[in-house]
């Protein structure tokens, strides 16, 4: 749940560094800002790129959201394996609890999550970044039911979504701080109601 | 979880019916195009209100997304008494499954969620706002614990809260359609974690 990628000088010459720069620029803005105050000529002037560069290829600042979140759904992150569901929930929960708790990532995703409410384009590329991130986890959902811990019929999209929810609850609506121990509670309630069969 | 009173043409005279409509154009407007489009000359106008007055009084968008909140805090609504925990959480989830689904009020919540991302004040607004309706809701696990239902040590906010998170998420995240089967799964979640004791 990050788009931080250690060592990313992409090969690809001269507009792929022009992108990673303004992405990153971009990025960087939306986590001091937010969304409503973001500005291309001031994307472009961070990022030492040319200003007609950055608004004849992302045009508006909630195409430059949108680009971002395709950069980040096309970096892959791999999913935990620990050997039993509650294993694989509560390293899932911990990643996403580190995520919204990050300096950076934890502004930025609020101001992602901002852009989506009112630009469709941003949205598709939103529910994008999330589909990834769901199916790249799917299979601690289909190796639990493999090794029969959970009814077969689990549904693996309801089940994760409900380790994230209560974190982004928090972020997103009360406020109220984002802890290990919340992460613990999200894995562990999603973790029972699987167990019982209610997300069949 | 709705800031609509029916029958609401407030007793205060002149300044009263001045907030009211400003507060109904102002919501209207963020339905309608978003936090980032929110334009006060606009809401001014549309309120049949003269600009000035709204100005000086709201000074910026986020300052009357403050007061939107301040205004649907201020407006109680009676939570669930059903006679068994269940049946109030499902009668919550419900609520809010509905809210979060009204044609004006889903992309309402969403547009004031946004704002609370770049904004302190409209921030403060929006924690004071999920506050009171988890304060409302409290009695519902307050008796299920004099009921025995539920360990007394459990948590009503994290149980409460564990409601609604999941709803939330699809409005806010994947975008997942939420439906009356998404609001008895948060419900029943919810209340089996809260039985085995997972929000104390």
């Amino acid at each position: 749940m990050t788009d931080e990628r250690p060592g990313s000088l992409r090969p690809g010459g001269r507009t792929a560094r022009v992108r990673e720069a303004v992405l990153r620029a971009g990025g960087d803005l939306l986590a001091e800002r937010g969304f409503a105050h973001l500005d291309l000529t001031e994307v472009a002037a961070r990022a030492g790129v040319g200003k007609t560069t950055v608004y004849r290829r992302w045009r508006t600042p909630a195409g430059l959201v949108a680009d971002i979140l395709t950069e980040m759904a096309e970096t892959s992150l791999p999913h935990a394996d620990t050997g039993t569901l509650l294993g694989d929930l509560l390293a899932n929960a911990t990643l996403v609890a580190e995520t919204l708790t990050h300096p950076r990532q934890g502004p930025l995703f609020k101001s992602l999550i901002a852009a989506a409410t009112c630009d469709e384009e941003a949205a598709r590329a939103l529910h994008h970044f999330y589909d990834t991130r769901l199916t790249e986890w799917t299979p601690c959902v289909e190796r639990a039911k493999s090794r029969a811990e959970i009814p077969p019929e689990t549904n693996p999209r309801t089940l994760l979504k409900a380790v994230s929810a209560p974190l982004y609850y928090n972020l997103l609506t009360t406020g109220d701080p984002i802890t290990p121990q919340s992460a613990t509670t999200a894995a562990h309630s999603a973790h029972q109601a699987a167990l019982l069969g209610l997300y069949t």
